[in-house]
């Protein structure tokens, strides 16, 4: 697993009690399926190398794993019908059972603090914020994590969270970009080696 | 205007009788609505100063004005409910008369090679291609017209028609990339003076 991506739903839907016709009234899960195909879709290709964590509502976490991954589409509604999926099921996640709703994507209870202390030993946690220093100034890690929120900022409790755990705070360009083409333009950080070359 | 994006949609629908539940059965509406939005929206703030055009099924061009886009959110749904607005008025558009369908919005009747030789003048051709020269090795333009293909690679005679008129090749990355990734990744090429600095 070389490259990871933790996205926190702020206003995500806790159970799959939503119309797949009306993602922004989900809670933006709209944000939140972008966030997933950005981070492994390539043209006719997927990246195995890679593990989304969503995070949501603080109380749920669904992992998605490159390596096994099936089912995968571009569009948004379909990957908000996979998410679906995996909330209809999330009463099978008891305690810190994590349970496999479809191929490569699996649910458990789980909380942002939680989540980050799972990956904390991974590689480098990167906070991505149109603050941090700029990418191009450093040298892409070997395993980066990196950490978004979704259309909200992160709260303050969460960004004491993150500071508390995080190596690095990077800006990946000087306009404020969506956490999809955050996703995008990471990939590209990491597949240039910095920018520099291919 | 600095920044141009053409997209062909090959099987792109022509007339406004689709479902917008179901963008990927609409001749992969869904590909272009996320071009759309790649290319107009940053978090919280909309690019001013990039217009798109689509050409929908070689008949009909459809253009986007950043300067006076509306209504423009991020996600597919909305976006191809502003496309199909402008396909339920094609029948406005006679001859060479636009029809602005929407804010920012515009239908008329032109297939590729009148699109391409309409921006031939705007700025400097670039088709986007991932067998082009590495955007790292290249100063970006200051008026870039991107010539981009939706899901399908442009046909024999797009290609023919791009190598008359197009200044450059550019390949953005090692990777093959969507439609829609490779216009954030093109924007983050010239919002960092190319991949330099910002």
């Amino acid at each position: 697993m070389t490259r990871q991506f933790v996205v926190v739903g702020h206003d995500a839907p806790t159970d799959a009690e939503f119309s797949l016709d009306d993602l922004p009234g989900a809670g933006r899960l709209d944000v939140l399926c972008r966030c997933v195909t950005a981070a492994f879709l390539l043209s006719h290709d997927i990246r195995e190398d890679v593990r989304v964590t969503l995070v949501l509502a603080d109380e749920y976490a669904l992992t998605f794993e490159g390596g096994s991954l099936r089912r995968l589409n571009p569009d948004e509604h379909s990957t908000a019908a996979l998410i679906r999926t995996a909330l209809a099921k999330r009463t099978e996640a008891v305690g810190h059972m994590s349970v496999e709703t479809s191929p490569g994507i699996a649910i458990d209870r789980r909380d942002f603090e939680q989540v980050l202390a799972d990956v904390a030993d991974d590689g480098t946690l990167i906070h991505l914020d149109a603050d941090g220093q700029p990418a191009v100034e450093i040298d892409p890690p070997a395993k980066p994590v990196f950490l978004l929120s979704d259309h909200r900022d992160f709260t303050e409790s969460e960004r004491q969270t993150i500071d508390a755990v995080a190596d690095e705070r990077v800006s990946l360009g000087p306009r404020p970009l969506h956490g999809d083409q955050a996703i995008t333009v990471a990939h590209n950080w990491l597949d240039t080696d910095g920018f520099l070359r291919w």
